[in-house]
């Protein structure tokens, strides 16, 4: 090793294994073999021999000509979003989401549905099913061309095994392994995680990958939740509980939450507390979209309330802020849908509490993709695991030694 | 894309480039040819190969026989530590640690040093260069054996130029480009971190990464700070604060502290907060270090102080708990040093506070490095850069073809 220069690299020179190339082609980092070989330093001709087992598994095609820089145009090449689809299902308290997605992401085909969770995974489990095997049809695709399973609970997820833990809302549920429940229908890969989580991955995967590395989305509905992404990942934490931002306490508040401790910012800011306000205060709301339409029609004390909510979860949104340093803060939610006050209550406290530095180019926005955001990262989440390099150079070595 | 197993896939298998092999044996996942051939699935001829230009290069070398299964034995490979050396300093406001360490981050001659960081960066970084030749000369290593440079500094970092970023003790520091001035010494990669960042890389590298993937590393010193580890690397953030847990405001606490606001639990909890409350209560104490002699002499007011300062510590962290879902919290600096009294407060708390799936396995501990966190981090995070798979593929690349 006299040879200094060696090690001598800050930024590392991407791989070019064929999982490698296809994630290059993925992500518009190259889109000729030229490209391939100048981005990774490997030889054209390996190159070459690796997009053709691409080509050859269906994953990529050439999609034409490209710019001549003198001589033959280069062929275009281009990942196939086509090579499979991806079911997806967000299940919530009430309502649930469901798509049919290539492996783009794009949905091929979408639904939502009313369903209780707390009628227990199997009678959930099996009309999940249904509606996934008629969006499917619906989308023109067949059930040999599923490749994975995306599925979202609301509550928190052991990840490794795909089975809801201790979650509050979700009786039956506790321990029961959702994967190879749906691996009877669908035999591939099944994902299941916390749906906060997804929700970060879709807005994170769908409006800022390009521009920041790291988001904090935030869910206001009947309670509140959080879903962290790390560098492009979902962070889980040691017991998938990361994000639980709604039980963080609010010193000096004493309100009871359903978590058992008292003064949770949940308990004190979440939909159901709001709408138990207003109905004390004597204009009757049962639920969070009460609240919401008590908003949107111009109710004072609602709007009032939202902000003053806002202002609550600014004081643990702050300390988040300051530990944390995001790039973004995406508010989602049906009370953050409601209208700018919940917007309004957060920025106000975070901006004034939060150092400088951390809030210095800080975002806090509204969610873009709203309910379409637990399908939405349910998609990428399993597009992600099936195309990752590692995992698309095992198969091909399998395809052609096996 | 007819067979459905491809890309079915959990696990995804390790990689077979000539870095990645390195890797595999550098983290004991294989100790020969036939072992790295089964991890991989590469061929055992390609595998051959690879290692082949490692043994070349000098980063592997062959350790011995292994035992036999049956025929000849195989011969072990080993990672060669001591192909390089790599230089650290860690920067404290008056108080710094230096280190010299082979590439298997073991340190072969440290030394601390009282440096004021306020002399500014041309003063301070002239005696870390004097310092560093002579503990090089010390270690029986020569100038161009040294393979890359790590410095921490007591404030927050830009980590991609290595410049602080308005670090509120370090006068004159504020956009200094710490690499390039290094560089003019030794010419090698320079990486510069925050001080707490890299005591976190050093405490997980060292003690935990076995056991566990996220980690906090809080520090009580004259201020409040604290380094986060997820999925194995340090958690920056967007500006470079993340982990800037000092100024997190306590509810109802009004103290001025230093960056200006009010409240901030180092403004109450700190080292230098406690020896203000010291003095005023007529024992005369001006720095942390008075105040951690004051309790290890058994003075019950010092004592009752820092588990105070614990207590109120513990409702920052209970926040950062629920938020974060570490799996430990390491907590280091001169007032954890004290005795347990700041321990006791802070578990106190987080166990009463954070949620109960949040705190079911979470370990909150003394640091073990105590004051060599800091080097043995700024080693580790120069040497997982220096040899990061992509990094010595490119390298050895260069080697063949240039």
């Amino acid at each position: 090793m006299s040879d200094k220069r060696l090690l001598d690299t800050k930024r590392p020179t991407p791989l070019a294994s064929s999982g490698a190339l296809l994630q290059h082609i993925r992500l518009g980092l190259a889109f000729t073999r030229a490209d391939l070989a100048a981005l990774t330093g490997a030889a054209r001709s390996t190159v070459s021999q690796r997009v053709d087992a691409l080509i050859a598994a269906a994953l990529v095609y050439e999609a034409g000509d490209g710019v001549s820089t003198g001589g033959r145009p280069p062929t275009v090449l281009a990942f196939n979003g086509d090579a499979g689809v991806v079911l997806t299902a967000d299940l919530g308290a009430t309502h649930s989401s469901f798509g049919v997605h290539d492996l783009n992401g794009v949905a091929l085909a979408r639904r939502g549905a009313d369903l209780g969770i707390a009628d227990g995974p199997e009678v959930v489990l099996a009309s999940v099913l249904g509606i996934l095997e008629e969006l499917l049809h619906e989308s023109g695709r067949s059930p040999t061309q599923v490749r994975g399973v995306g599925v979202g609970l609301p509550g928190p997820v052991e990840f490794a095994s795909g089975t809801a833990v201790h979650p509050p809302i979700m009786p039956g549920w506790d321990g029961f392994p959702v994967p190879p429940h749906i691996q009877q229908h669908f035999d591939v890969p099944v994902l299941v995680d916390n749906d906060v989580n997804i929700m970060a991955l879709g807005e994170y995967w769908t409006e800022w990958r390009d521009a920041v590395e790291d988001l904090i989305f935030v869910k206001v509905g009947t309670g509140i939740g959080s879903g962290i992404i790390v560098a492009g990942q979902i962070h889980r934490g040691a017991q998938g509980a990361a994000g639980d931002l709604g039980h963080v306490q609010l010193m000096g508040r004493t309100e009871l939450c359903r978590c058992g401790n008292r003064g949770c910012v949940e308990a004190v800011a979440g939909g159901a507390a709001l709408a138990r306000s207003l109905t004390e205060g004597g204009t009757p709301a049962s639920t969070a979209r009460d609240v919401v339409e008590l908003a949107r029609g111009g109710n004072a004390t609602a709007v009032r309330l939202i902000r003053e909510a806002g202002r609550n979860l600014g004081e643990v949104l702050a300390g988040a802020v300051n530990f944390f340093n995001p790039a973004v803060i995406v508010m989602g939610g049906d009370v953050t849908a409601a209208d700018q006050s919940l917007l309004a209550g957060v920025r106000e406290v975070v901006y004034q509490r939060s150092t400088s530095l951390a809030t210095q180019h800080l975002q806090i926005v509204r969610s873009r993709l709203g309910d379409r955001a637990g399908i939405t990262g349910a998609a990428v989440m399993v597009i992600e695991h099936l195309l990752a390099p590692a995992a698309v150079d095992r198969q091909l070595e399998t395809a052609v030694t096996g």
